[in-house]
Order: C-alpha cells, then sequence, then structure tokens
C-alpha cells in the first residue's frame, strides 16, 4: 500500500490508500482495463492538494490511462478482452446538450464527469483515477490504442497531447504558418511537436536558455530567450499563432504584441490568479485570446490516429509508485522530461 | 477664435486656436472639404489632454467628420465639387503591407496616419482634425456620403459607427444570434442598433436602470441590470457574441461566463488600465478575447452605404463650437446621447 503525500488535510485519513478502493461493478456498456502506465499531470498534484477548490478525498489521482481490457460488459460493440484502450481527463458527460452531441463532451453544459476527484453522473459515487491496478469505464469515452511501441509515451497524449493538439487544430495551423509555443513543459513539448508536424515554422519562448538544445530536438525550428528583451521586440509582429502553456502569473502584453494582424493566442495554462492583458494590444491588430481545454472523444481519437501514423509520442521519465512524493516535487520545480509516467506494475508488487 | 481648455498644460500657447493653422496644400489626388458637422469622441478628450501620451500640441482634434468637396486635383477621379464627403480617423498609410492592400489600413505595419494628433508620412507635417472649416485629404481615403438627410447623424459613423459595425461582421453576427451590448454609450448605441439590424437577438447590460426604456427604443430586445448578480447569474452560457465597449477597468470575468462555447467577447473599449480575466473562464467553454479598432476604407464604405439603404444614423445633440468644453465636461459624465456632434457653421460666425 502506498501513500500519497500532501493532500490540503494532515490526518492519515486523507491520505491516499490507493490500492483499497472498490470501483463500480462492470456495466453492459462498460470496459475493464488493466492499467499498464498512467502520466503524471501537474493537475494531479493541483487536486490532491484541494489547490483547486476542495478535493474529494480519499481521492485516485490520474487521468492519463493507458491498459488492456480484461472484460467487457454485453452491451459492447467497440472493444474486446486484450484490446489496448486509454482513458483521458473524463468518462462521462450528460450525452445530450449540443457541445455532447457534436463531439465537445469536455464543454458538455451540466460539465463532464471527471477521471476522478469527481462524482459519475448519479452525483453520489465518486470516480477514482489512474494510480491504480484497474479502471472501468463506458466504452463510449474509451479511447483506441492503434500503438505498437513505447506505450509509456502514449500516455501523456491523453492529457498532454490533446491539449495542445485541440487548439492547434481549431485555430488550423498548417504548412505556412509562424507558431510560436510558450513555455517549455509536459504541454509545451506536445506543442512543439504537433506544431512541426502540421508544417508550421516553431520558435520555442523560454526563459531558460538550457532548454534551447532540447526544444530543437523536439522539432522547433528557432529558440527565443523571453528574458532578452531586445530579441523579443525583433520579433513583433512576426507570429500566426502563439500557444501560451505558462500555468504562472505572467504579462501577456509583451508576448500579444509578437502576434501579426488577426493573430490568436491559444491559451490552455490556468494561472492561480487572473491574467492581465492591455486592451490596446489586442485592438490594435485584431489579435484574439482564444481558452481551449483538452478535446472530445472523437478529436483524441482523432490525435491518437495521428500520433500513431506519424510516430509522435510524449517524451516520459518512467517511475516506479514509490516514486510518486518525488515525482511531485519534480514536477512543481518543472525538474521533468517532459511528464513522469507511473508504470503499473510497480503498484502490484 | 475659440478656445479649447484642458491640455495638459495650462500655457497660452498650449490651447488650441482652431482657424489659425495652416493646412498643406490640394495635391493632385486630393480633395478639400468645407466642413459641415464633426462629431465629438471621448478620444479627442484623452488625445487634447495628452492622456494616451504626449499630444503633438497645437492640436485641432476631430475624426468624424463630413462635409462638402470644394476643390479637388487634377488627378482625382473619385469626387467631384459639390460631393458630399467624409473623413473619418486616418487619413493616409504605408499602403503597400499586407494589411494596406487588404483593406486593413488601420492595421498598417507602419501605422495609420491618424486624422489628427499625428504626422503625415513625411514624419513632420502634423494632422489637424475637424474641429475646423476645412479638411484636405487624399481621395483614397475619403468616404462617399450617399445620404439626403440627417447629416449630424452621419458624422459619428465615422468612428463610432464602424468601430462596432467592423467587429460584428467580422464575427459574422447574423440572424440566429444571441448579441449582447456591454455599455451604452457613443459606441454602444450603435453597437445596439447594428447587432439588431443584423437580425440577432439584443440584450443590454447595463449599470443605469435609467437606459432601459432608450435601449430597447434603439432596438435591444432585453435590458439587464448588470449590478443585478441574480439576473446576470441567470444568464449563464446564453450569448454568442458580448460587444464590450467599456472604457473602464472591470472584471471581465463575470461577462466572459455569459458566453456560450465557443462564444467571443468582442472588446472594442480601451480601459486606462490592464484587462483581468482568469484563464478558465475561456478555456473552460472554447471562448475568445477578440479585439478590434474601426475599420478599413472599404469596409467603412461598406458600412456607410449600409447605414443609408437602412436608415441608421447615430443619435445625436448638434452643439455650436463654443460650447465644446462643457461637451467635454459632460462626455466625460457619459451625459449625452449618445454623440455630440459640432455645428461647423458656428465656428465661421
Amino acid at each position: 500500500m502506498i501513500k500519497v503525500n500532501g493532500f490540503g488535510a494532515n490526518s492519515k485519513e486523507d491520505q491516499l490508500h490507493a490500492l483499497e478502493f472498490q470501483r463500480r461493478e462492470v456495466g453492459p456498456s462498460d470496459v475493464k482495463i488493466d492499467i499498464l502506465y498512467c502520466g503524471v499531470c501537474h493537475s494531479d498534484i493541483h487536486m490532491a492538494r484541494s489547490e483547486w477548490g476542495p478535493a474529494i478525498y480519499p481521492i485516485v489521482p490520474g487521468h492519463e490511462i493507458i491498459g488492456r481490457v480484461t472484460e467487457v460488459g454485453n452491451a459492447v460493440t467497440k472493444f474486446k478482452v486484450g484490446d489496448l484502450a486509454g482513458v483521458g481527463v473524463f468518462v462521462d458527460s450528460c450525452r445530450k446538450c449540443k457541445s455532447c452531441t457534436s463531439g465537445l463532451e469536455q464543454y458538455c453544459d451540466e460539465g463532464m464527469t471527471p477521471t476522478y476527484n469527481g462524482y459519475y453522473r448519479d452525483g453520489m459515487t465518486p470516480t477514482f483515477g489512474g494510480y491504480s491496478s484497474t479502471y472501468i469505464i463506458d466504452e463510449g469515452y474509451t479511447l483506441h490504442l492503434p500503438f505498437t511501441k513505447n506505450l509509456e509515451g502514449v500516455a501523456p497524449l491523453l492529457c498532454a497531447g490533446i491539449t495542445t493538439y485541440s487548439p492547434l487544430k481549431y485555430a488550423g495551423v498548417s504548412k505556412g504558418h509562424k507558431v510560436a509555443v510558450l513555455g517549455l513543459g509536459g504541454l509545451g513539448h506536445m506543442a512543439v511537436k504537433f506544431a512541426a508536424s502540421f508544417g508550421a515554422e516553431v520558435t520555442m519562448l523560454s526563459t531558460s536558455p538550457s532548454k534551447e538544445a532540447d526544444a530543437k530536438r523536439l522539432g522547433a525550428h528557432h529558440f527565443v530567450l523571453t528574458t532578452d528583451k531586445n530579441q523579443l521586440k525583433g520579433l513583433k509582429m512576426q507570429f500566426d499563432f502563439i500557444l501560451n502553456t505558462v500555468a504562472a502569473v505572467h504579462d501577456m502584453n509583451q508576448y500579444l504584441d509578437l502576434l501579426k494582424v488577426d493573430g490568436k493566442m491559444l491559451v490552455v495554462g490556468i494561472p492561480p490568479e487572473d491574467n492581465r492583458f492591455n486592451a490596446a494590444s489586442i485592438i490594435s491588430k485584431r489579435r484574439s485570446i482564444v481558452g481551449s481545454m483538452i478535446g472530445g472523444i472523437k478529436e483524441t481519437q482523432e490525435m491518437l490516429d495521428y500520433c500513431a501514423a506519424n510516430d509522435i509520442y510524449s517524451d516520459v521519465e518512467v517511475i516506479p509508485m514509490d516514486y510518486i512524493n518525488t515525482a511531485y516535487e519534480r514536477v512543481i520545480k518543472s525538474d521533468v522530461k517532459y511528464r513522469f509516467v507511473i508504470d503499473m506494475k510497480t503498484l502490484k508488487a
């Protein structure tokens, strides 16, 4: 039994006892997945520590889940025992609203059902995430994984991958576009890979000179140190899009100025406080600031198929379950290239 | 000779002596306009008082100008003596960049030449605005005015009109859309007229209960008091677009929450300090914040033709030139329905 520290409250009762939780039974349209790998997302830490509102304790984090189907309900048609399967950030939604019926379940009017730290549609059965041995989920919210190798590098695609793929697709990024990626972390490294793969000329904007070599290895054509105001000045009105992954409070104006007329800043990071920007920064060149959150089931499947076809994976550091507290501390210090992925064999050991 | 007070510096030299300025000569492609009416825009006050950076004194404000052509250069083809003609917020641009060649001169890479408080392309000849008897301008930056009545209500279309028409068009507002207009002033009253005319269901969001009757007279279908948090709560996720005209610092989050999935806040007001918004407010429903500034010559002409065809005018209070200082004070107190327009006959008297 492994305990995960840092849950806001300090009592032992509030700590995680991952193996103890009884999951729901396998329903007619459910698949049961034996978890192979689960990515460690920064939001796991925010939620485990009640930094995004009070968590539902006890909590089992993890929403970048891949594994193998071990059981299927009698109405299941899309999966069979032995298939690889993935679970992302949500596991259900109202299924009736315009967002749900148009493949944008993540924006469900009634709210999606999060993979953990939430309740199923009954409003009372808690969901438990992927730092665990199994997950039971409706097949309609389960992803096919057409991969034959590097499964550990597939897990983070379920959150970090789709979070960056979706806004780049929504914005129509393609050959001929100049795209800047702001921040090289779990999200940023996937954004560079996707933008480059879509044919764009990619510039990494970073505060760390040490990241230049890595940015270029990931596919960035240029690297600019944002602490060098002269370099930034030379980039005014250069980009069609900036994918902004920064989750700390920052001055948006200096980056908005780098966008061309009609340029768009695609925001996927959520700083703990309000962002600030001067209206003139967007008005003066008809720029937009566009928010985007993960992706729907259909688009997530499209992204996974695209990654399999184009050999795109997340760069990961595989860890055993009992390294999780150290991993959390390293995530907070941005000391990971670029995603921790838990090998779930180590939980069963 | 009329002096306009409030120019940052207090010396008499810094005051306006409108009739004294010598304008440039009429060049081959220029038209000379005898000014009939000039609208009073809030930006006139900001610029006259150096609130948007140091003004170029002496200054003649005014960029909502209409009049009659009295002289044309020998290469002029689009105007003849006796025509009605209009001048908006800019009078030249580089004519070469992508924005200029695609009819978006307002976003010119080298910067547009403002109608006043700026320099012509030579970088040294100052531009003087419409609180004056005449304006000399290149015909390519001059607007045709296909109006036969209510000329005083036409003048503000050159700034307040196009500033609201352009973003509504850019966003594709049409029948079936729900549009909220935030703030009922010079810009807001035009936004209501245009959005309603385009077939949208229009809601006025205002802090002043006294404005309800007027909002509905202008074409709004609904009126909501933004100080009533319960009313606002009931409007969550209701609008496709919010046209935000507010030029004071305000909480954007409570308005962003009113937008549907993929909803857009169209920002045309420039508060003196940074706007604030929480990234979650846009990420959670893929919302956008879109800036927009006036419009290009082609679109401004399109707007004027549309207004003439659909009987759309600005609601104005016509004033004599020597009322200007009182008018400024009243604009600052939002005590005008909805635009002051100077009758330029009173300048010559």
